[in-house]
């Protein structure tokens, strides 16, 4: 009896969980598929498209399905504990950041009301400017993660925190000599399929999440200051958490 | 001119967003949406299938298309710390766990060789026989998250944490009393999309991610004593993490 998409699609799973495919090679094409299981084009077309839904592999145009490379960018939220904690070798996920440097691209910074959620987040009333800071992260050219901050206007809005150069130390230097010293974060994360506008802006390969992330900053007194929503390409990214018990 | 399946979707997403379509809504059928835009059953259907596949929306068989409800449970990993500075009423995304109690089933406890990575980062031998506890917790009957941890079997061989019930206080309770107190802990995440045996066994709904997290526990002189793979159905998480700058 000729093979299933499914039983295809378990076989080409299995060879690349052992590394007989790794990541970056070529899967059979469809003709491979037909002629090796004698199964019809469109179960093939199947049984690939099946390892592409499930992020295991990624089509390109033209040339054909190949298994997806997962060398991410490591996102160390408490970065100053780490080195004390955590020696090298000793991830679950090996990544190079380090090795690519990140950039910042299409930074936009505006005044606007606050849309609702960071209102309340932020403590201020509902509509009170804000001031936004829009940007993007590529690595070698390619985008990795947009961010947006949120900080009151009434308190940054003469500070250089409303200018494209934050100047050295950046915003959180500058709050700080406001008097508003972010000492405590908290950190929301969920992982949700992105939207079309989503896909475009990050250039997400089929079957890739985005995770998002709220991050709020908080002063000594408790006091919030800052909201930054981050959206990532949930492909190029591990995240990672210290927490002392 | 008819309208596209994009500029469709579009429209029912700004509804969504809106909140005139509220989470657990059943949004327009094919017929309604062939009628209303003038377009083919196949662009209708194109349009909705949209919404399912950026997660917005879930397909009920023979009932319809739905707006994603999404009232999801908080883990909070540093729940000590989360007492102290963060509020009430002051998440991004109001969550309703606490009245929803989690029941663990499905509970296997056996002794296997090390997976690779678990031995790595258990710095134990290759092939190293370790403790598996695997279990699948539930909500209202439902699967929301599997986790497996691994303990090196020379250690914990003896302990009740290689029978079913591990005693009053757990497993860290358990550790602690065989001088392997573990006082620090690291959470390395990565979402993606599952394989077909993965959304089987949570029961994941179209277009749903998972979130996959290794936590590593460590005694206070460094030594890692478990491994915890985790994995959850992201349509009903959001995790939260407080840091200390």
């Amino acid at each position: 009896m000729a093979e299933t998409a499914r039983e295809i699609a378990d076989e080409l799973r299995e060879r690349i969980r052992s590394g007989d495919l790794a990541p970056g090679a070529r899967l059979p094409g469809e003709p491979a598929l037909v002629k090796k299981h004698g199964v019809a084009k469109e179960t093939a077309r199947r049984a690939l498209m099946l390892l592409v839904s499930e992020g295991l592999a990624v089509r390109r145009k033209g040339s054909g399905t190949y298994v997806r490379e997962f060398q991410p960018i490591r996102r160390v939220a408490n970065r100053r504990l780490s080195q004390e904690t955590w020696g090298a070798g000793r991830a679950i996920w090996s990544a190079d950041i380090g090795e690519r440097p990140m950039t910042v691209t299409e930074l936009r910074v505006y005044e606007a009301p606050a849309p609702d959620d960071v209102a309340r987040i932020l403590d201020l009333e509902e509509g009170a400017a804000v001031v936004v800071r829009d940007r993007l992260f590529t690595v070698e050219g390619e985008p990795v993660q947009a961010a947006v901050s949120y900080l009151s206007a009434d308190l940054v809005r003469e500070s250089a925190i409303a200018q494209e150069d934050t100047g050295p130390g950046g915003t959180y230097a500058r709050l700080a000599e406001l008097g508003a010293k972010p000492v405590r974060f908290v950190e929301e994360l969920r992982s949700r399929m992105p939207s079309q506008e989503e896909t475009e802006r990050l250039h997400l390969t089929e079957g890739t999440p985005v995770v998002e992330i709220y991050r709020t900053a908080l002063t000594e007194d408790g006091r919030p200051v800052e909201v930054n929503r981050m959206l990532l390409d949930a492909g190029v990214y591990v995240m990672e958490y210290h927490i002392t018990g």
